[in-house]
């Protein structure tokens, strides 16, 4: 999750220099009512947009739906599946599907996140991503969307690359231009409201293809509903085509890998596993949701990674 | 030259699709005057503003004091370190200086073009680049300024890495993160006549680094000699500050290779000369000098990159 997470919201909301050291996070905002910890789930995605919603909730049920025969269910406990600090002014879901052996695929993993923010507003994290296995070099899948207010929207959408492009070009050509991914990107240049999102993290941003779409949608100052017409209008058709594009060409495509292959998979792999942990959600996570959540978040995901 | 060479504007002067097959390109346009043939040599920049030209001038001499002791002479023919289509309409200079054998360097290429346009403006192309060999796994260095007209720009600056950033983090700590480079980068993010630059060719993309820029300033609508302003005030120190970190950091720092890294770096920089000869410059040289004089100044690159 949050392969991308964005520092620079987090670190304004950092517990660490909280007065207060343990999760009472936020204490000074209002306490929320009983219906804010309801049990919910991943594919609730309870405090976003309708068209963000749909979206999401599309996204995943057709990545279920196609590799449905290769996933096995979602086996994490209920206080990972869906947690809250005790105040009630966080809450996040996680959702991770292994792959069966006998797939490409590594495992699937959704989260969301909700964190009421000291301003009034609040800060929305949903993301979906899909991992394949060393038994084929085809690229990962990642859609992440960082709503920090109702006029300000962080888009991520990446079929990030699992080997250096530029000693393999013939990957470039394959998984990008074959595939026309960058007329997916060009999309949102034509909009007024789309600046481009630079990571703050040097390492994340060379995570990315040159494909990759990374911008931040800004509508201030627009008529009210403009987030929600960009979601619907571009989001919503690139999202599902690039992972379209994915299910096709990566997920269910063929790629022969030989051992040395395998080998170089595997460490470049883990290599950024390790790495964005280290330096993006293990740090951002604390921040949001104290140390204990984080650390039994944390934990599962690592589980997850190094599979 | 022109690692990144901007396919959106040579495409439109191709010769290929002129009724005219050799270099009597642009024959629309009127013939120059005499003046345009008097031989020039590199370090002339003869067609560009004065900000620009001085920007380049001491870029090429602060890399040429420094690394003066290392550097063989400019034995490149006469007709390669000046030349011009017979209608006068294009006219270019090349510059190659080898590095002693003792050296880091393998070589320093500086390049200018000037190509009268049919609309009646001119297209200048000033570059400085620098490549290192084997001996160290430095990045280079390049700079890039493509003026299509008095309001458009494009601006190119890197330190290129030589090593897949995403299987070597030490590296992009050592030479990107300690460096400070990013906040060269941060500084045209400021200006709103700044938006980023694309490259069509997506394996030019993936050879800069996360803090390349990698952008194109449009002062239409500003007043007059604001882009001279923005050379002056912006490209010019972010450009030197950039040369000044890649000469120490770079050219003069050290770095111990072993075997294996040495037939590593000699793999990736051959392969990204020769993709960069292939989809980029091999393409737009013919297009704007014709067959002829292209083919002279490809073979010279050739060989420099070969060498």
């Amino acid at each position: 999750m949050a392969l991308v997470f964005p520092r620079f919201l987090t670190s304004s909301l950092s517990l660490a220099s909280s007065s207060s050291p343990r999760p009472q996070i936020f204490a000074s905002s209002a306490p929320s009512s009983p219906m804010d910890i309801t049990p919910r789930k991943y594919t609730d995605f309870p405090f976003v947009s309708a068209p963000h919603r749909n979206l999401m909730v599309d996204l995943v049920s057709t990545m279920e739906n196609r590799l449905e025969s290769q996933l096995k269910p979602c086996t994490l406990p209920s206080d990972v599946q869906y947690y809250y600090t005790p105040s009630g002014a966080s809450h996040g879901s996680l959702y991770i599907r292994s792959g069966h052996s006998s797939s490409q695929v590594d495992f699937v993993l959704g989260s969301w996140i909700h964190c009421k923010l000291p301003t009034g507003g609040a800060l929305n994290i949903t993301s979906l991503s899909a991992y394949l296995n060393a038994s084929t070099d085809a690229p990962n899948f990642l859609i992440e969307l960082i709503q920090s207010s109702p006029t300000s929207l962080v888009f991520l959408l990446d079929l990030p690359p699992r080997k250096d492009p530029v000693l393999y070009p013939e990957y470039l050509q394959t998984f990008y231009e074959n595939t026309q991914l960058e007329s997916l990107r060009q999309t949102f240049e034509k909009l007024p409201e789309v600046q481009p999102y630079y990571s703050s993290a040097l390492y994340i941003r060379c995570l990315t293809s040159p494909t990759s779409i990374m911008i931040r949608i800004n509508t201030e100052g627009a008529g009210e509903g403009r987030m929600e017409e960009i979601i619907k209008d571009h989001v919503d058709p690139v999202a599902k085509e690039a992972l379209r594009i994915w299910l096709e060409q990566c997920a269910c495509g063929h790629r022969s890998v030989d051992e040395a292959g395998k080998a170089y998979l595997e460490k470049r792999d883990g290599l950024i596993k390790n790495k964005t942990i280290e330096i993006d959600i293990g740090s951002s996570f604390p921040r949001l949701f104290g140390p204990d959540i984080a650390s039994r978040i944390l934990e599962v995901i690592r589980e997850a990674y190094n599979g």
